[in-house]
C-alpha cells in the first residue's frame, strides 16, 4: 500500500534536479483539497477483455471546470500572496487551463484575464465566461498568444500563470497521480496525454517517488508530435505547425521546466493517428458512458496501439492507469440531430 | 445515518401488501453484490446553482450492461433453482432489461432468449448479442412481444422474467435506493423515470422503509403518460399508443405488481415534454460529462420543470436524488460528424 505521508527525503530520485518534487506536490494537494474534486476511477470489463489488461480510468473530465487543469491553476492561484493576488492573474491557453484559472480566480475573488486563440471550441470559451474570466481573443499562434498576454500583463499588473511550465502548475497536476495511486495500489503504468508537459511531468514525479517501479507513458497525436521528436533527439523540438482534432494538445513544444522530467522519467512517448483518437473517444462514450474531449482519449488510444500492445518490454504492464484529461467538447452535431428527431 | 441492517419488522409500512419488501430488497442486494457495480453518485455545482437545490445523481448508466436493469435481472436469474435455471430464461423488452438479463444469464452460464421489438436501438440489440443472448425480433407492440415470448417459452421450457412486474425484479431495482441512501444520507426526495414501474416501486419500498419522511417522485414523458393518468384516476390506465424519444419508457401501462406501490407511496408523477427531456439530456453531457440515454434524463427534466420547482409543497425538497437510469444510446450522428472532421 502506498503511504503518501512517508518521509520524502528518503527517495533516491534526485528530485532537486526538477522544478517540482513530491513534497511540492503534496503541498499542492493540501492547498487545493477544499476546492478540487477527488475524481472517481472507472473500470470496464468489456474493454479489459479486448485489451487483455486491466485498465483504470482516472476521470478528470469530472474535475471542476471539466479538466485536470483546475488542479494546477488552483494551486498557482492559492500560492500567491494577498498583495500579488489582488492584481489578478493572466494566461494564454487553448481552453482548459483558461477555464481552470478563471474558476480558481473566481473562488479566490481576484480578476482573471484570459487570452484565447480565436479557434478555441465554443464550450471552452463559454466555460471561461461562466467562471467570470475576462476574455481577450488572439490569433491561433504561440507568438500572438504570448504578445497579447504580455500586453495585458503590462496594463494590469496581473501575474502570468503559464499553462504548463510553472512549478506550481506542475505540482498541482501531480496531485492526479497521488490520488490515483491511493485509489488503485496495483498500477504498473500510467498513461497521460502530453502537450506542454505539465500533467506528464507532475504525474511522473509523484508516481516515481511513490512507486519507483511504475512506468510512465505519454501519448501524443501524430499531428503534434513534438514530445515524441524531443524524446527521440534528446532536446526540445518546436513544431512550425500542428494539426489534430485534439485541440488541447495543439501546442508546439514542451515547457522548459517539464522537459527534463519527460526526458528522464517517461518510458516512451507513443504517437497515435486521428482515427485512433476517434476510436478511443468512441469507446469512452459507448462503453464507459462518459463524455471526453478528443485530447482526453489519446492515452487510451496509445494503450490500444500496436506499438504498445506488441512491445514485449511492456507485457508486464497489466494494471494500467489512464488519465482521461477532460470533457470539454462541443457536441453540436449530436444535439442538432436529436432536436430534429423530436420535431 | 441510515442503517440498512436494522430490524425491518419494526416498520409500520404494511409492506406485506406489496410484492416486495425491504427484506426482499436486502436479500437481493446480497445476491447481486458479487456481480453488480456500486454505482457512483455525482454532483454538479453549476446545475445546483441554476436549480437552487442540491442534486445528487445516481449513475446507473455506469451499471453493468449500461442500465439499472441488470440489478433486477441478476436478482431474478440468481434466485432460480439449479433445476429451473438450466432451461434458461426468456423475456421481451425494449432493450435494457434484455441486455441485463442476457448478461446475468451469461454470468450464471444459462441460455437467455430475448424477444426485442424491431425498432429497438441498434446499441441495445448489440449489447444483447455481446452478452450471448439469443435474439428473436418481433413487432413493436405489446401483443406481438407477449405472443413471441410465449412461443419461445413453450418451445424451450425457459422461465419468463418480466421486465418489471416481478417480485425478484422489483427487489433488485430497489437496491438502487439502499445504496443511494447509504451514499447520501441527507436525501429529501428521489426522482426516478417510470415505465413498467419496477424501478419506481423498488425505490419507493426501500426508501420509505429506510427513511419514512422521504418523498418519491416518478417522471414520465408526456407522450407515454400512462402512470400519470393511472395516478390521477386511481386505476391502471393502458395507452393505445405512445410516442417519445425515451425508448426505454415506451411501455403502455404499469405492471400489476408495481401499481399498488406507485398508487400508495409515490408523491406525484410529473410529466415532461420532449424538448424538456432533450434539454436535461444535454445538461448531463455538457455539465456532468456523462452519456445518458433519453429515458435517463427524464428524472432531471422533472426536477427542472415548473410544475415541481414552483410547487410550494416541495420547497422543502432541498437534497434531491436523481436516478440516471441508463446510458445505452446510439450516437451515430456524433461519430459521423467527428469522422468527417478528421478526413
Amino acid at each position: 500500500m502506498v503511504d503518501v505521508r512517508q518521509d520524502t527525503s528518503a527517495h533516491s530520485l534526485h528530485q532537486e534536479e526538477y522544478a517540482a518534487t513530491l513534497a511540492s506536490i503534496l503541498e499542492a494537494r493540501a492547498r487545493i483539497q477544499p476546492y478540487a474534486h477527488v475524481t472517481p476511477v472507472l473500470t470496464c470489463s468489456s474493454i479489459d477483455a479486448e485489451v487483455g489488461r486491466n485498465l483504470h480510468f482516472k476521470c478528470e473530465n469530472f474535475q471542476k471546470s471539466g479538466a485536470f487543469k483546475f488542479r494546477g491553476a488552483c494551486n498557482a492561484v492559492f500560492s500567491l500572496t494577498e498583495e500579488t493576488a489582488k492584481k489578478g492573474v493572466v494566461t494564454h491557453s487553448s481552453g482548459n487551463h483558461a477555464a481552470g484559472l478563471a474558476l480558481a480566480a473566481q473562488i479566490r475573488g481576484i480578476p482573471a484575464h484570459i487570452v484565447l486563440p480565436k479557434n478555441a471550441p465554443a464550450c471552452k470559451i463559454a466555460n471561461v465566461r461562466r467562471y467570470g474570466g475576462s476574455v481577450v481573443t488572439c490569433e491561433p499562434t504561440m507568438e500572438s498568444r504570448e504578445q497579447t498576454a504580455k500586453k495585458v500583463q503590462d496594463k494590469t499588473g496581473a501575474v502570468f500563470i503559464s499553462s504548463s511550465s510553472d512549478e506550481r502548475v506542475m505540482s498541482g497536476q501531480g496531485t492526479v497521480a497521488v490520488e490515483f495511486l491511493e485509489q488503485v495500489h496495483s498500477l504498473d503504468a500510467i498513461f497521460t496525454p502530453i502537450s506542454g508537459g505539465g500533467l506528464t511531468a507532475g504525474v511522473a514525479l509523484a508516481s516515481k517517488a511513490l512507486k519507483p517501479t511504475i512506468k510512465i507513458f505519454a501519448a501524443e497525436p501524430l499531428g503534434a508530435d513534438d514530445a515524441a521528436q524531443s524524446k527521440a533527439t534528446g532536446r526540445i523540438v518546436t513544431l512550425s505547425q500542428v494539426n489534430t482534432i485534439a485541440d488541447g494538445l495543439r501546442t508546439s513544444s514542451l515547457g522548459a521546466l517539464n522537459w527534463p522530467v519527460v526526458r528522464d522519467l517517461v518510458e516512451e512517448v507513443i504517437t497515435v493517428s486521428e482515427p485512433e483518437i476517434v476510436h478511443a473517444m468512441r469507446l469512452c462514450y459507448s462503453r464507459l458512458k462518459i463524455v471526453v474531449e478528443p485530447s482526453a482519449a489519446v492515452g487510451l488510444a496509445a494503450v490500444l496501439s500496436q506499438r504498445f500492445q506488441e512491445n514485449p518490454h511492456h507485457l508486464n504492464c497489466i494494471n494500467i492507469g489512464v488519465v482521461l484529461s477532460g470533457g470539454n467538447v462541443d457536441l453540436d452535431a449530436l444535439w442538432s440531430s436529436i432536436s430534429q428527431s423530436i420535431q
